[in-house]
């Protein structure tokens, strides 16, 4: 995962984040540091890791983590070389843990940071309009523009020949070269990520980016949310028309065409030359395959797989959903 | 109904109110005054009411209001203490009534009456952005925060520890503690309510408010109208995704959870811990009960019970959904 | 069309043409000047033209065009008065020869001659909030208003006793009067048209405009783009709820109803008295009769008669549609 932006703050004693859980310490022997927080996956042997459903059992088998956020039931599926650390609810904690080593992942609010570009060094490097505001850690390429009211806010690096227009809000985004983004969109917000707590939502952090490649083209209005524990992606030369929304962790591939107002929830994968039609949406945590075509307006709600045309909701093979319609 | 901002410029003389819809007054013995208008429940003994659909007509046997708008065929379901009063469009003369008593809540243009916060007293109370504007009758609890370019308009109330994103406009809203409000959003403003005519429409007042309470959150790009005759409510810890929309007089319950680009028509009523997927459309007029769910991209189109599970357009059972779609 | 905007920069030489498209100039005998690129239909003997689909056989049969951009295999459907030019893809060449006759069709940047209001003459003649924009080529008629931070680009008309709402962007449009603007809007951005190619997608001009007629009201966070070979128009007195999108060349006709998050997609016809129920779609290139009325959610594909009501996805007649679902 490509992330220039959210500092790690380990390593963190293992102590310390015992005590920041409230937890007893009866069942640990001794005390260390771990240096990150990483899926199952991910983790290295310096790594704390999180294990809350058995449909990671595999994962959790051969997970290289040196200790694991886990339940009393799930805890025998990790391996000997990997303390259990017992809590009552798994991805709470991992949060609480998430926020220990990136603090400043949680908090979206306004950047402060901000200055009028006309008192930055982009002044004479930039074309930009009016109220044109940069926060800090931004880098820009050469030839780029910037429409009136648009703010770059802090953790931003932009590539060259990049259009930028008006009133848009983009912060911790990494845009390479080539790329158009029309008006009036927000970029690099935290998802809608949160555990539903009664009278008090507890939000995790979004410790991701939003990657938009080469060539792209983001329509007006649109929303990309970045990543939480991987990144939001837009593959090289896809095209987004008006008013769409982009969830966290979604990745979209190359050379897709993605018309107006199309949604895609959370942790969707769409592959390369994909074309989805307007209104058409697709929830969460699915797979979409290369080459496939959505219809205008449909519901998917498993994954499709490559070279196929669907339409309808739930969306099903187009000529099955044309005939079912006749 | 709680609203704090639409003076109501009454009483007004029924020889008046009958001169401004080109009405005879021979049926009417003697002038008096009338204080508001209301419906036909809510009126007392010194208000006018209306009376428009046979629909109403046991609320209607029950008015306690002084005097009521009606036709020639509801007129006799009035008690003897209610004076009728017959015109040709009920809705039409009622709209055009409201706005003899609250001539402020017709006019949606912008807030000419805004200043630049560094010119306000709330430069040393809250923590601002750039160009950030307010409007007369607006109070601020402690410790707000308001982002770049957001406009507070006029009569707005906001409570403690809210954050107010960048590009916002908000504007007759009364908004609790606790409260995030992303980017983008326009809250506040008219519904869409008019009576259609050829060639040059007429809207009717909105003299409701929009109501956040505690702890809520409103994602980016949201639209949330204020009430007609009513308000428009979120209720505690509800969460909102990004470009979500909230027709005028909605109530939504306490600790629910609308995915992205959901929409909800007008005067609909959703109870608490409801669960609403993304992209999926709610009808106007509608009562869905507490801990409903209801599924992506469905279209519900009648009142849903409490405790149910839906999904589909129209959208049913969600057990009897994914049966007849095998 | 009425295009008061794109300035044609015709005639062009026949051989300056041939040498853009790098194709031989073998099979023309003598250079001459064409004035304007146009459909067969509307093409004079001074005009190009294109033909690339037999679907339009017909129409080329009877073209007056002096030469027309064309394939090996339907040139032969041209009249012995129209020189064929055989080129690989119809459409891209056509994109490149309209390119130059009409450079400034093409880029959508921002508009970097927009000057602060009060700058402007515009000072005392309209009344305006905060951080005003306006660009060249605007003409503003009497009794106007505009909201704060927002921006009229280059080539807009707008007519009298119009009111814009804050944070609009609105370049290439012709407003006529009596026309309320709410807020958010991007209004007169080129479509979303372009022809995928791998890697670097090529976009093809834009050299329509937006045309709303009189007494209309567009809905906060619309998307009305400009069209691309003929006008986006949006008919008298018709009124767009919130967060709408109309694609490039669609036509709404008169007194119509549009509610909130309906899309259009791209040269569809919408005709009088309509009325589009909230969240409903309609596929690209559609006509859509007289009083035509379309439930919420629907999703619209094929062509609907006039005086009919349909719902449901695909949209059919909504007994049908409520036949089905029993």
């Amino acid at each position: 995962m490509i992330n220039p932006f959210f500092r790690n703050h380990g390593p963190l004693r293992i102590s310390e984040i015992i005590k920041s859980l409230n937890l007893k310490k009866d069942n640990l022997k001794k005390d260390f540091e771990v240096h990150d927080i990483k899926d199952l996956f991910s983790s290295t042997s310096k790594d704390i890791s999180f294990f809350h459903s058995k449909k990671y059992k595999d994962i959790a088998k051969k997970t290289k983590a040196v200790i694991c956020l886990t339940s009393d039931t799930l805890k025998n599926d990790l391996p000997e070389t990997c303390i259990p650390l017992i809590v009552d609810n798994v991805l709470v904690s991992t949060s609480k843990i998430t926020s220990l080593f990136y603090p400043n992942s949680i908090n979206d609010d306004f950047d402060e940071s901000v200055k009028d570009i006309n008192e930055t060094d982009f002044r004479d490097k930039v074309k930009f309009g009016k109220n044109v505001l940069i926060g800090n850690n931004v880098t820009i390429g050469s030839n780029c523009k910037f429409g009136h009211n648009t703010i770059v806010e802090k953790n931003v690096i932009i590539g060259n020949n990049c259009t930028i227009g008006s009133n848009n809000i983009i912060r911790n985004t990494l845009i390479k070269n080539n790329v158009k983004i029309l008006d009036n969109c927000v970029i690099g917000k935290h998802g809608f990520g949160f555990f539903p707590i009664n009278n008090k939502n507890l939000r995790y952090p979004h410790i991701g980016i939003v990657l938009i490649e080469d060539n792209c083209e983001i329509g007006c209005g649109a929303t990309i949310d970045r990543g939480s524990m991987s990144n939001t992606i837009i593959g090289k030369n896809t095209y987004l028309d008006n008013q769409i929304h982009i969830a966290h962790n979604v990745k979209i591939g190359e050379n897709s065409i993605i018309a107006g107002q199309v949604g895609i929830a959370g942790s969707s994968t769409i592959g390369n030359n994909v074309k989805i039609g307007g209104q058409a949406g697709i929830s969460g945590h699915l797979k979409i395959g290369n080459n496939v075509e959505i219809g205008g307006g449909s519901g998917v709600i498993k994954d499709i797989p490559e070279n196929t045309k669907v339409m309808g909701y739930p969306a099903k093979n187009i000529r099955e959903f044309l005939r079912d319609k006749k």
